[in-house]
Parts: structure tokens; C-alpha cells; sequence
């Protein structure tokens, strides 16, 4: 079975020699001194590696089952979710004043992270409440917010979104769930939601249903589009849950992977709902959610990738086969280590250096959101308006792909379901799916984000990356950064030049090619994560320190990802600039 | 529930148009008419349409099943693999005197298309049958090719190849399975052979067991390793199955795919097997086996693509979701179909060109076989030996991509296990690993298959390219196909001399290289298959054909591939020029 080691020591070096958190000056970040971050991540580590990942298999195996309208989830997920309220691991940046602990969002994230690799099917139990609860934070009455929000930081309610249904996914224009409104200022839900993340189960005293719904009447298609809290126990006067709602699990889907959490066919029957934010503004509401969900995915494509990845690197050293073409290197064993294999190498080098890189890129980008919300910045707030779809598209798309190298080392064993490395695919499979399949990122980065503000931010971000590289001019041992950074940064530019050149006249030139600049962007992104851990690095080297080995390592890492996987830029725009023609070439009857 | 249907018109496009396979001089070529392959795939194709393609979903719920040593197989299996034999599928390019229809290899190969594409955990049953015949016709003696063969062509008796054990995989000199010298001639077999297809089941009335062993005092490792046959039933005097013999299934494995084959753990305890081949030369008579069966693995890969994407392209046209940007397409419906958006055509370009080009490389290298085979055509069979690595490994890891990306087009439902997708992505992940995984196949293409018969055969490719491209200098047309292709073909020609000048020093400069370059090796090939098709569409427009539809879109289909897909070589050449540094550089306690 698989284990699971949190990487502290990676994350402590990007918060603090690469985004040095504890002396910016954003509200709440002198708390995050390094030995309060190590010992949060220490800590959310253990409970990991000793509890969750465990149950990472279990929940795999044995799946949710539902019985007579309830559901049952996985063995010990139940007693697990008590340890992971117990240790209030469930409002760490959530407000003090509903019972969190006020954490900027960047430690939420590094703690994510964790919850994440050592098991993705439970951790998104608290996931989505943690969503649902944002939600409500930002749009919700002061009333509601007091009802709800209590619970929900601690996660004795838990927390579910509501969009999809049968014939509708991306377009949710095309909604067919109606909410009637009552007398009381409340309303009265019905229809049918599908694929719901945690939509039922016993884990949790009350479950919180925020459901999209038009009201009758309203405009057509998604301005029509209501957001509704939906509780599975209305909740009385005094605050406990009381009578049942109309709303319950018709069926659980069987799928691919994440087993263990429960998604669920939900039926609204006259259920009570009550409006969140403005009538008609649904979608903008859920968008809160959905980017901060588009995030929290993101980090399960690396997370993911790191798990796998660590256990690839366990067997690739403990299995036995072959000989080093160079020498031998296990005289004394029948055959040599895999690790020893070139292309062996070749893989772990691939997972090693997108992890690392991935993580400083959402870290960074978990920076900009503390800076967006704590500090009003407007930049941030571009600038990772601009970056989600990057963070969500590009790192679940290679996310997945490293899972699948992960799981390759192992040769036929990784085929086989006892050995776990099948689960990471399976489970990583989703990321790439759900909160917006990824084509639907690549649309909104091309066909909206690049554009928002005039084409402030994209142009913002290739100022940052080329001062970033002014700056180095004269440091020694930064030149296997700066040169391809610059180079793949001139990739990027060329691309949004050949979009902003061809995209008037005819959208589909654009467009055809959004997912190659998802990628590009994200390549340029881990570029630049890269460039600024290696020139951490080269100054903690300058010191002369304890664990020079750590630095050189990064260094070394780092010069693998400009060397073999930034230079896929260029691939890209050779794909971007051969433009629509041949993509839309044939005639649907020609497919 | 994914349907199939045979893409009759596209074989036969590439047997007749593109090989010219009825004029051609290989013996049995001139069976091949059009009239006659057309038949043969319509009726192969109806088989797997109705028959094999329903069990595909019922294989892969129901699974396999141990019972007191019983393999159960899936509903439905006995009865399709009734209808298979009686419609003489199995021996169809078998040898007449063993009762099968002596068609060519390549008749074959297009007919394995259909039923791995159709079924492929229920083709894997005759699949291996075949190989396992076709190594007893290569290396056994007349007496026990009269006491197979008729069987096991028929697939009254199915066939195993049994080399793994927990211990090694790739790595066969490690075995440990002994063959002990019996006093009349035969041996005692005793050991664990563990990923064993199809290794028991109640289809057949006996199992014919191909085993790996070694006879003690033989030579180490590789070289003290020998072949036998070693079936279920002791085969009487009369050819009926007698006794029982000493091999038994000892578990089922769990896997991710295929599950509607048995994947067995097969306990050999003093059971009696008989050398095939000659002593201590076991891994020449094994490969027989295993290079067939490679070029069927690739197949696979190309096949689970065909399958996924025709179900993409039904979904694709079906679901209404978003509008076209450049005008709505569907007026009177709420929404176009997802097939309007440029990213979605994007993946059905990726895939439908891939499986198009992947159909003509596997048909052309089937015809390099029948070449060697029947005419005894050394320059062909040195071509696909170096050919076999690359149709194995390129086919399957970029097949395995397609089934993805076709799973991906159908989103959140992508996910659902009820809709099919699942299946093809995951039976298509276990292409990439059996008869040798991945990596291995581009070890084996750079460390051995390049340098073979001193180059000649990689130099003989060369040539081919270069001499197709010369030939067409003023074909109006194929200007599109020329100048992509010359510039692939130079990106591998570079690649094999950085390997040819960095290699001998440091081998593992060229090792760190290899899957790049096989990649690189299957795009060349992939981008002269569509070179040819352009030219045979071309030449057929000429005479204004009734379909001329369908050549358009080939052409069409091609173009994309080579603006798009081939250009990848670049990006492969520049990670094999920044040689084995960056992938070598990190110590093992460094990952």
C-alpha cells in the first residue's frame, strides 16, 4: 500500500526563502514565522500520513453505498473526520469571529496540500464546505452567515455546490431546476442536480446545499441563474437542525475513481431554499466558489502527482532489474536498482521537477489571493483572475501525466489495484473534469481573461517575468534559468500577438488554439517558480549552510525543467500559429 | 453503452490504395482483392459490432471470478468465443495444414483491429493463443506441431506465455522457475509465473502453457533459460486431453482494465512440460512470441483509440452545450453541439489523424512481416525489427492519450463508469506496460536496434523518406506533406547523431534520449503514412471519384497531422540534444 510523507521542508523553502511570507506586508503574514509554519505542517503532516492516507485505499475499495436514502461512506472515514474537526484543521483561514483561525489562504493552501495527497476523495468532504462556506462569507446576509457559517468553519456541517444537471454542465444557461418564491421570502426548490460532491452522507449533523435555480420568471438563460442555500435539515430558531427538507440522494454514481466520496443524483422536491446574494446574480456567487474550487484542483493535480511520485521513488530504488550500462552498481545484489536507468531517471526528473515547480506556482498564486482580499490590490486581484484557469488547467493536465510516469515505474505491479498506483490516475482523472473541464479554462483564459482590463495583466505578468530576468544579469549560476525563461516568455508573447493579430477577424483562430497557450503560459509560469527557487537557492548556497545539499538539489531540478520540459513552448506556438484552418477543417459529417 | 462499428472503408483505403496489397508480388498477396478483404472485414466487423462490443461492458463489471481453482469468466464470453471459433477467425492466417486459412499476416492484422477495438480483454484469449502457436510453428518439433496446432488454431485449446514472476519482470535472468530432467525426455517445471492472461478458464478443453525455466546447472542468467510447453491436460496418445498436470491458478489479480481476462497467478508444482526450441536458447524461442505479439499490443493502442473516438465523435455531435462563437449553428435547439467548439475538434483532430496514420504505419509493418516470412526478404525484416519497438511503444503511449482525451470530450459523464469512457482509458493503460513496458521498447530501439546490422536499417528508413519525398517534387498538392515531413525526418536524422557521437562515450547520453526518440521514430513514420495517403487521395481525385469526399477528408484529416502533431519532433531533438546531464545529476538520496 502506498505511503505519504508531507513535504514540509519543499514547502517551507517556498514560503520563505522564495516568497519570503513572514516579512511581506500583507495583514496576517508576520504571523507565518517559520517555526509556526513547520510546526501547522508538521502536525496537518502526521494526521496525513498516519490517518488519512490509510484510509486512501479503503475508501478506494469498499466506495459509498447508499441504503434506503442515506449514505454509508468508507470505514474509518467517519472517525477520521471527527480527528480533522477535533484539530480545527477545517477553519484555518476561515474568520475568528465564525470560530477560524484567520489564517491567510496561503497556509490554507500548503496545509491543502497535504490533506490532499494523503487522500483526495475525503479531503474534499471539508473541500467543498470550505467552498460553500466562502460563499456564503462574501454574499450571504449577516443572518445567514450567523446561522451557517458557525458550523460550517468546523465542519459539523458540511457544505455541497449545486450546478450540473443531466443535459447541462458547461452551459447552465440551459438550467431546468425552478424555484418558487413563497410568502415568507423563502423558496421553494425543484429538480434535478447531478454529479454533487459529498451531496449525502452521515458524517455531518446538517448539510448545506448551495443550488443554483431560476426563479420563474426571470431573464432567460444563465441571467436567470439564482444562488440558494438549501439546508438538509432546516435549521430552527435556536440554530440546531431540525425538520427534514425536500431534498434527497436519488443515486450514487459508480465511477472511474474517488471512491470514497459520495457523488450524488440530488432531487429537490419542494425543498425550502433561501435566496443567497442577489436575485438573478446566481452565477456570480457561485463564481466565488467556483475560483476558489478552481484553486483547490489545481492543487489535487499536483497533489496527486507528489504522491504518486513519492512512491515511485521508493520503488524505483527498491526494485531490482537490470544493470547500470555504465557499471554495475549493486555488485553485491542479483541486479542493479531501477533508479539507476536513464530513463527511469527520465521520469522521476519529469514528476520531480513539475511538482516542485507546481507548488511554488500555487503558492505564489495563493499570495496574490491573500494580497487580493486582505489588502484590496487590485494587480493581485488581476493578476490570479488571470492565472486560475493556468492553475487548474495546466497543473490537473500534467498532474494526471505524472501519475501516470508514477505509475509505469512499477512496470505490471502498477497495473495491479494492490499496489495503489492505478488509484492516483484514477483519482487524479477527475481534476482534469470537474470545476470546469479543462478546454472550458483554456476558453476562459483565451477568450476572456487575456483581454480583461485591456490586457492589463497578461502584460503585467511579462513585465514581472522580464525585470525578474534584468535582475540576474549579473548573478553567476543564474543563466541556465534566464536565458529560457526569456526565450519561453518571447514564445508567449508571439502567441498573444498571433490571437490579438488573427482573433478579430475570426474568433476560432484564437480559440484553437487555447489549450497550447494554457500549457505555454503554464510552462512559463513554472519557468519563472524555477528562476526564483534557483536564485533562493544560489543565495541560501552564498551562505555556506548546513544542507547545501537541499539548494543544489533544487538547483539541479530546476535545471531539468528549463533543459527538457520549458522548451515545449515552442512546440505550442508552432501549433497556435498554424491557426484554425486545419482544426476546422472538416464538415461534421466528415467526422 | 459505447457502441463499435468497423471502419471497413478506411482499411481498406490504406490494403488497396496506399499498399496496393493485390498486385503486390509477396506470396498469397493476390488473394487480397478488393472484393474479398471487403467481405472478410464487413463479416469480422459484424461479429464485433453485434457480439464482442455488448460483452465489452459486461466484461469489464463482472470481471473474473476463482472458484475451487475454476476461472469463471464474464457472461456471455463462452458463447462469442463459440461464435468465433465456428467462424474461423482464429487460424485465419494460419498455415492450411494446421487448419487454418493461410491468409497473410496482414489481413490478419487488419481483422485483430476489429475484435481488439470491438473487446479487447476478450480478444486477448486468441491473442495470445496465436502467439503461442506461432512460436511452436517456429520452433517445435513435427510431432509437437501435430499435437498443437490444430488445436490451438482452432482455439479449441487456448495458449499462454508465461515469463514473469514476483521477482522480475523485464529482467529475466533473475527467473527462478526450474525445469528439472526427466529420464523419458520431458521435464518437471516447478515455480510462480504471476501476470499470466488468460492463464485459466473453462472456454477451452485445454490450456496450453508456454513457460520460461530454467534447468538446473545451465548457464547464469539469461543464458541458462529455456522454453516449454506445458499444457493443463497431458495430451493422451489420441490427441484428447488425459490427465491433469501440475499447474494451477493460485489467484486472480485485481487490475485497473481488461477485466474480463483472467489475469492468473500460475503455481507450477513438479508439473511436466516439454522443451520447445532448444536448451538454455529459451529467450530466442520466447521472442517469436513476443515480437508478435508487440506489433498486437501496438495494435491495442491504435484500436482502444478507434473505439473511444467514435464514441466521442456520437457524443460530440449529440450534446448541445454553448454556442458556436462565430455564429449559433443550431437555432431551433437551446444550444450547438459540443463538436461546433475548436477545442473540442482539436481532440477529435488529434485523435482521428493519430488513429488514421497509427492504421497505415501498423498495415505497412504488417506487410514488411509477410515480406520477411513469405519471401524470405532480409532488408523487410530488419526494417520491422527495427519498426517493432516503435509500433508498440508510440502506438500505445499516444493510443492511451487518445482514449483519454476522447473520455475528456464527454465530461463529467467522462467519468462515469456507466458511459463507457472509463473503460477504454483504463484497458488502454495496461498497452503500455505488457510485452515489455515502454521504456524498454526504447531502450531496446536506441541500445540495440539502431545500431543493428550497422545502421543499415535506420539508414534504409532514411532513404525511404527521403526518395517518397524526391518523388513527389511536382505533385501539386503534396507540398504540405513534403516539407513537414523533410523537416521531421532531418530532427531524427540530427538525433541519431548526437546519439552516434555522444553515445559511445557515454551511453547514457543516447539512453536518456530514447522514448524522446521513439516518439520522434513513430511521428517520422506516422507523418510518411499520411504522405503516402495524400498522394494515393490525390492520385484518386484525379479521376473524380464518386466519394470524393472521403479523400478530401483524408487529405484534411493529414494536413492537420502535419501542422500540428508532426512539428513535436522538434521538441523531442532538443531534450535529446541537452544529453543525459540534467537527467543524471541528482545522487538517489537526492529524489
Amino acid at each position: 500500500m502506498p505511503s505519504y510523507t508531507a513535504p514540509v521542508k519543499d514547502l517551507q523553502f517556498v514560503l520563505h526563502e522564495v516568497l519570503k511570507a513572514s516579512t511581506s506586508d500583507i495583514t496576517g503574514y508576520s504571523e507565518l514565522e517559520p517555526e509556526f509554519t513547520a510546526a501547522v505542517l508538521e502536525e496537518a503532516g502526521k494526521l496525513c500520513s498516519d490517518v488519512l492516507a490509510p484510509l486512501n485505499a479503503v475508501g478506494d475499495k469498499e466506495g459509498c453505498a447508499l441504503e434506503n436514502g442515506v449514505v454509508r461512506v468508507p470505514t474509518g472515514f467517519k472517525d477520521a473526520f471527527d480527528q480533522v474537526r477535533a484539530g480545527g484543521w477545517t477553519g484555518l483561514d476561515m474568520p475568528e469571529d465564525y470560530g477560524g483561525q484567520n489564517m491567510p489562504y496561503l497556509l490554507g493552501t500548503a496545509v491543502g496540500e497535504l490533506f490532499s495527497g494523503a487522500n483526495q476523495a475525503f479531503t474534499m468532504y471539508q473541500g467543498l464546505t470550505h467552498g460553500a462556506a466562502s460563499a456564503i462569507l462574501a454574499h450571504g446576509t449577516e443572518a445567514q452567515k450567523n446561522t451557517y457559517l458557525p458550523k460550517m468553519v468546523s465542519c459539523e456541517w458540511t457544505g455541497t455546490m449545486n450546478l450540473t444537471e443531466p443535459h447541462c454542465g458547461t452551459d447552465l444557461g440551459l438550467m431546468r431546476t425552478k424555484a418558487e418564491p413563497q410568502a415568507d421570502g423563502s423558496f421553494k426548490l425543484t429538480g434535478q442536480k447531478i454529479f454533487i460532491s459529498s451531496g449525502e452522507h452521515e458524517m455531518a449533523d446538517n448539510i448545506i446545499h448551495l443550488v443554483l435555480a431560476k426563479i420563474p420568471g426571470g431573464p432567460d438563460g444563465i441571467k436567470g441563474v439564482s444562488l440558494f442555500i438549501v439546508p438538509k435539515f432546516i435549521v430552527n430558531e435556536d440554530g440546531t437542525p431540525g425538520a427534514r427538507n425536500g431534498v434527497s440522494c436519488g443515486a450514487l454514481e459508480e465511477k472511474m475513481g474517488i471512491h470514497g466520496n459520495a457523488t450524488c443524483v440530488m432531487n429537490y422536491d419542494a425543498a425550502t431554499g433561501y435566496l443567497l446574494g442577489t436575485e438573478h446574480k446566481g452565477m456570480r456567487a457561485m463564481f466565488t466558489m467556483m475560483n476558489e474550487a478552481r484553486i483547490g484542483v489545481g492543487m489535487q493535480g499536483l497533489a496527486q502527482a507528489e504522491a504518486a511520485y513519492q512512491n515511485a521513488v521508493i520503488y524505483a530504488k527498491d526494485r531490482l532489474q537490470g544493470r547500470d550500462v555504465t557499471g554495475v552498481k549493486n555488485p553485491d545484489g542479483p541486479a542493479d536498482p531501477l533508479i539507476v536507468h536513464p530513463d527511469v531517471r527520465r521520469m522521476l526528473m519529469d514528476q520531480k521537477s513539475f511538482i516542485e515547480g507546481a507548488r511554488a506556482f500555487i503558492l505564489w498564486g495563493s499570495s496574490l489571493i491573500d494580497a487580493a482580499h486582505r489588502e484590496g490590490d487590485k494587480d493581485a486581484d488581476g493578476l490570479i483572475s488571470l492565472m486560475t484557469p493556468v492553475v487548474k488547467g495546466f497543473l490537473t493536465d500534467v498532474g494526471y501525466d505524472m501519475t501516470v510516469q508514477a505509475q509505469q515505474i512499477y512496470g505490471g505491479h502498477g497495473y495491479i489495484e494492490e499496489w495503489g498506483m492505478s488509484q492516483f490516475t484514477r483519482d487524479a482523472r477527475i481534476a482534469m473534469i470537474y470545476e470546469g473541464a479543462n478546454g472550458v479554462q483554456a476558453l476562459d483564459l483565451v477568450g476572456r481573461k487575456l483581454a480583461q482590463d485591456g490586457g492589463k495583466h497578461v502584460m503585467a505578468f511579462f513585465e514581472m517575468v522580464k525585470s525578474f530576468c534584468a535582475e540576474q544579469k549579473d548573478v553567476a549560476g543564474m543563466e541556465p534559468f534566464v536565458a529560457p525563461l526569456k526565450t519561453a516568455s518571447k514564445d508567449l508573447q508571439a502567441a498573444g500577438m498571433f490571437f490579438m493579430q488573427n482573433g478579430m477577424k475570426n474568433p476560432n483562430a484564437a480559440l484553437a488554439g487555447s489549450t497550447d497557450f494554457m500549457h505555454m503560459m503554464g510552462h512559463v509560469c513554472l519557468g519563472l517558480m524555477w528562476a526564483r527557487m534557483a536564485r533562493a537557492s544560489l543565495d541560501a548556497l552564498a551562505s555556506s549552510p548546513a544542507d547545501a545539499a537541499f539548494y543544489e538539489t533544487k538547483l539541479a531540478t530546476g535545471r531539468y525543467y528549463m533543459a527538457r520540459r520549458l522548451p515545449a513552448t515552442a512546440l505550442h506556438l508552432t501549433r497556435i500559429q498554424s491557426g484554425a484552418d486545419s482544426v476546422m477543417a472538416l464538415g461534421e459529417d466528415q467526422f
